[in-house]
This record gives C-alpha cells, structure tokens and sequence, in this order.
C-alpha cells in the first residue's frame, strides 16, 4: 500500500499596501507550526513621482515572488477611508500591486480587518501593538518587526488559520 | 550649413481607466495637424476576478506602448468621486496602468477634467457628445468613436495642444 500523498507546506504572502510604505510578509506553514520566511517594508521617499514609486512596488513584489515562490498571496480589504483622496491613492497602490500578483500567475485573498486580528489575538478588536505582540509569539521573532510588516505578517498568518479552520460562508474572498 | 534640426512629431497617449472598460487612444502632432494613430477600449468581463482585470490592462497598455511607442502619456486627474468605494475601485484601475506607463519609461501628465473640455471644445463645462463631435471634426475620424475611446482621444489632444501652448503655472502635472 502507497503511503498517502503529503501535502506541500503551503506558503503564502501577506500583503499591506500603500504608496509610500507597503509591508510584505512571506510565512510558511508545517503542519500547526508557522515559519516566518522573510518580511520588509517596501518604500518610496516622499519626493518621487507616483507613478515611479507605483512601479517600484510592483517590481518589489514581482521580484519577492520569483525569489520566494508562494502559492497565493492575501491583503486586507479595504471598508473604511477617511476621504475619497485617501481611497484613491490607497486603490492606486493596491492595483499596481495585484496587477503584479496577477501577472505571477497566484490567486489573491481579501480579509475583513477584524478577521485578521480575530485570527491572530482572538479578538476582532484588538489593537496595532496586542496583533504585533501576537505575532512576534506566534512567529517566534527575534525583533519587533516594523509595523507594515507586523500586519503583512498577520494578514499570512491569519490566510494560513483560516485555510483550514473556515469553510462556506467565512471563506475568503478571492479577487 | 546646416539645415535646422526638425523635432521629432511628438506621439501621446490618452487614456480614460476604469476596472471594466478603459479608452486608450495614440495621437500623433505633426506640426499643427493632429492624427489618430489608433484607438480601442481595453474591456473586462463583469465575471473576471479583480486581480486579473488589472492584470489584463496593465498587460494590454504595455503591448501597446511597445507597439505604437508613444513618447508621453496624458490622464485626467480626478477631483471628484460618488464615494470611498468608487474611488478605491477606480484608483485600482489607475495603480495598474500607471505602473505599467512608469515601467515603459514614459512620463504621465494629469490635466484636470475641465482643462480636457477647454482645450477640446474651447469650453470648459462642455458635454459629453460636445466632445465627442469636436473631437470627430478635429481628427477627421469617419465613424464616431466609442465613450471612454472618445474621452481617450480627447485627453490625447488636450495634451498636444497644451505641450506647445501652456506653460508655468498652467503646466500639466507630472505625476
């Protein structure tokens, strides 16, 4: 008789965009133990034109999935903005970014941003610094990773959960 | 002696994006005639996942960067939307092409709506079918074109008659 098929260790890329400062995380999964296998923070400076800094991100992140190979890629969704102008360079940066991961041919998943915290504190509520301690524990960080990178990090951490935890109506959305 | 350099005629690209149907249109000066080199309308179907309708227009608008060699591209910035959830999802659209203008290495202008109307019609809250029928009459087209296709064409031209007319604070912005 065969040994049954083993699944791969699923590896995905949680993603937080913005123009200026997006934080990418990749984070594997073995079994119930999460590895953290890389997270930046990929930056524009404030001077250079947006449509320069939109392709530095999404080269960034073409560069990141060719070297690191994940399966599928998830972000937060998008419910609150303070203003149609914030809404507008927010969209710009997250379609430079999922035009890319299109382009690489891996699916995207959306969260609510309470799912995620949910995922990772057990508390839909919970703020910046209790998602961050979270997943320094969670991770076992050696550092207090930066604070886009800390919710790149969640988003991944909070995809990987859900991958087997959430069926029916709680699965996530694919865009 | 020599004769006197002769600039290059300079070749734009409009372009009017939106998720499901973007105008794209190539307009080419030569002296103070104006040629339709080509337009379209790079269109999604309501059913395509997100990610890959913005993959399909980044990908569409570099093939045709690579094919026409436009020297510049002209946009209409935008100064008003319905609310947060239009913004963020026109934005998207917009993240996608700019990113995909950038990685062509060309520079983009952004004029305000009311510049493109000015420019095209000589008023500034013009409609429309005003545009469109003026733009028909200045590029000699034989058939009327499509909406976004029209606005595309529009744009292209507010930017050719603007490069030789406008300058300081009326300059497009490069964005």
């Amino acid at each position: 008789m065969n040994a049954p098929a083993r699944q791969p260790a699923p590896r995905v890329m949680g993603l937080d965009t913005s123009l200026r400062s997006s934080g990418v995380a990749v984070v594997q999964a073995r079994g119930s133990i999460l590895e953290a296998i890389e997270y930046c923070v990929i930056r524009n400076p404030p001077a250079r034109p947006v449509s320069r800094c939109l392709q530095h991100l999404s080269q960034s992140l073409a560069d990141i999935i060719r070297r690191l190979e994940p399966d599928a890629v998830a972000i937060e969704g998008v419910f609150f903005c303070k203003n149609v102008k914030t809404a507008l360079a927010l969209g710009q940066a997250r379609g430079a970014a999922l035009a890319a991961i299109a382009a690489a041919g891996l699916p995207v998943y959306e969260y609510p941003p309470r799912r995620v915290k949910l995922a990772v504190t057990g508390y839909g509520a919970a703020d910046k610094d209790q998602v961050r301690r979270m997943i320094v524990a969670l991770l076992r960080l050696r550092d207090e990773p930066q604070e886009d990178a800390a919710d790149a990090l969640a988003i991944a951490v909070c995809h990987l959960h859900g991958a087997t935890r959430f069926h029916g109506a709680l699965a996530p959305k694919e865009i």
